[in-house]
């Protein structure tokens, strides 16, 4: 995998880059359609490429307990189980470890869980991580790492840092011996104490990680807090790296996080919201059971090009989500991953040109007008 | 609309026509994926027409609950509304009345009913069934019948075979004065008594319908029996009209009644058995989720040119199925009606060729070694 920084905003610190990896080329900054446990809800390959996806991801967790590595092992891997050629990252397992905390138990050497699925009994250290993220084949993979949720006072953040950083260098080191053509990703820990996120990024550093993530984001806290960690961490990181904010956010998110820097984002945001009803528009969002779309003509968008805007309407679409038929679910979720695809798009053009400032005061003035 | 009897098996009663309507040509012997609320479930337009769909139905009664025809007229019509601008048929409530028959009240002039779904009370008359469906816009309006389940004694299903002539007639009478450029049919009733049957397409074939359709078999029957309803009213019917079993059925169902020269079929069980797991195969039928597919890197049936055959294994159909994922309904609701619809369009083939039996020893001995 090769990191090409093409382009550096005069304006802020948005950046233009290309990630090439021997499955194709990633046009950063980039956002990463979630497919939890092997799909992209409701998605086929061909309906996330029509999306404009370029890369998509996958959780290790779910993978690991469903259909298991026996399975995907034996189906050539996770790119050829899934039908995606293209390039797919998969996440450590550290995040679900967090979300799912009334199972899992941390420990120096990693994480000891329950299934949520059956209750089964299994251990994730930073290596085992890395052994299952190699069998799956993903083409980035990410280092165990310990995550806090919102509050967390300064020792549990500093726990937290210290078992990542451990955690980061024996998965490099075990990655280092398997000699596998996958890339590794170190995360960034520290809750929101700025000196410990500086601790954090200058440890990972040392190692020679293909890129570095900001983990612990997105947890709880007041959106400006996160704003801060971002705009505090990112310029920490090397920039010949890719940079990647785990777990956000929303429109206006990646708009801010892009001006700081970010490359790479993932969330379940527009494909969860999708499955509620909830769609974005660049007027702003809607609801679309709301009553007012009973007789509406337009599509979610009249500027969206996308399959379900081209072919559908309001009406049709509220009929279909009122009905909790199985179409809405796919229509919804192909427009929503399509806006948040083409908002990375049109801001890569924008930082280009050089002209993100206007760029971004057009986003938030049209998103603020109504749809 | 006009029906042309292209061909006349020498070997049995099977038959090749064509039904030329403004909205496009239906080859017969044809199967109508079933779209009850304005939806073939987890299927767009193009799925349908990559399974190779010719006409599609709509639930008469579902649709007018929900969204309504105050949705529907302002939205131009169901085919608009929908987005699908082939022929379609609309049922007129009929069996509806008698599959939530705890709602329904049967009375001379209709049937007074509750929704399923918030309770309010409605009544259709076979005026009002007409209406609606004239609303709708479909291209094959069917009359209001009275359907009796099974078993029924003479005397219900002679009630129920009166009533369904007499409002056919009206239906009729009403449709001519509103000169609408749909097609009504008739449904001939009788429950499991030939001499009703007979009576009843004696009486249908009274009035100029533009096809007629067997209804109320199907209903918890042995499956000889039905075959003998079958058999016995089909000859009775007009040649040059469309014949239309209503609700049926398997595979092997649809094999048989074609031989014995109906034209048009409808059921809900290739989607429903898809969103079950269940899936058909020239080689007979499997459950996906069974354990023997875990590791199977096989497509369903390898005989198979469907997208989900082309695309996807039994190994990743489980899984996805196993783990309730949406992407599950559509794949597998595409392989199924797509092996309904080639089915038929191989007895048309073997029609044409006038090698039906042989086409149909084939298929019985194909069906029956196991997939």
């Amino acid at each position: 995998m090769k990191f090409t920084l093409l382009k550096q905003s005069t304006q802020n610190r948005a950046r233009l880059g290309i990630i090439d990896t021997p499955r194709g080329r990633i046009q950063t900054p980039i956002f990463m359609p979630v497919g939890t446990v092997g799909s992209v809800k409701a998605l086929t390959a061909d309906d996330l490429e029509h999306c404009g996806a370029q890369i998509i991801l996958g959780n290790t967790y779910h993978l690991y307990l469903r259909p298991g590595c026996e399975v995907i092992s034996h189906m050539g891997g996770l790119h050829r189980f899934i039908h995606w050629d293209r390039p797919m990252l998969t996440d450590s397992g550290g995040f679900q470890f967090f979300s799912l905390a009334k199972l899992a138990k941390f420990t120096d050497d990693g994480v000891a869980f329950q299934s949520h699925i059956d209750g089964s009994r299994h251990f994730f250290s930073p290596e085992k991580s890395v052994e299952i993220q190699t069998i799956l084949g993903s083409d980035i993979m990410m280092s165990l790492d310990w995550c806090m949720g919102y509050p967390a006072t300064f020792a549990q953040a500093k726990t937290a840092l210290e078992k990542t950083t451990d955690w980061a260098g024996k998965g490099y080191d075990y990655w280092q011996t398997q000699g596998a053509p996958n890339n590794l990703f170190g995360i960034v820990q520290g809750g929101m104490f700025k000196d410990l996120r500086t601790r954090s990024a200058q440890q990972l550093m040392q190692i020679d990680f293909s890129g570095f993530a900001i983990g612990g984001l997105s947890v709880g806290e007041p959106t400006d807090l996160m704003y801060e960690m971002a705009d505090h961490t990112l310029p920490l990181l090397p920039e010949n790296r890719p940079r990647y904010i785990m777990g956000v956010g929303t429109p206006e998110n990646l708009v801010e996080l892009t001006e700081m820097g970010c490359d790479m984002f993932d969330c379940v945001m527009p494909s969860r919201n999708a499955r509620n009803g909830k769609l974005f528009t660049s007027r702003g969002d809607i609801n679309i059971p709301n009553a007012r779309f009973k007789f509406d003509p337009q599509p979610i968008d009249e500027n969206c090009t996308c399959y379900t805007c081209q072919n559908y309407t309001r009406a049709y679409l509220r009929h279909l989500y009122k009905s909790r038929e199985l179409l809405a679910y796919r229509l919804n979720t192909i427009h929503n991953l399509y806006y948040y695809l083409d908002l990375m798009a049109t801001m890569r053009e924008a930082i280009q040109e050089d002209r993100f400032d206007g760029f971004k005061r057009q986003f938030y003035e049209t998103r603020s007008k109504g749809a």
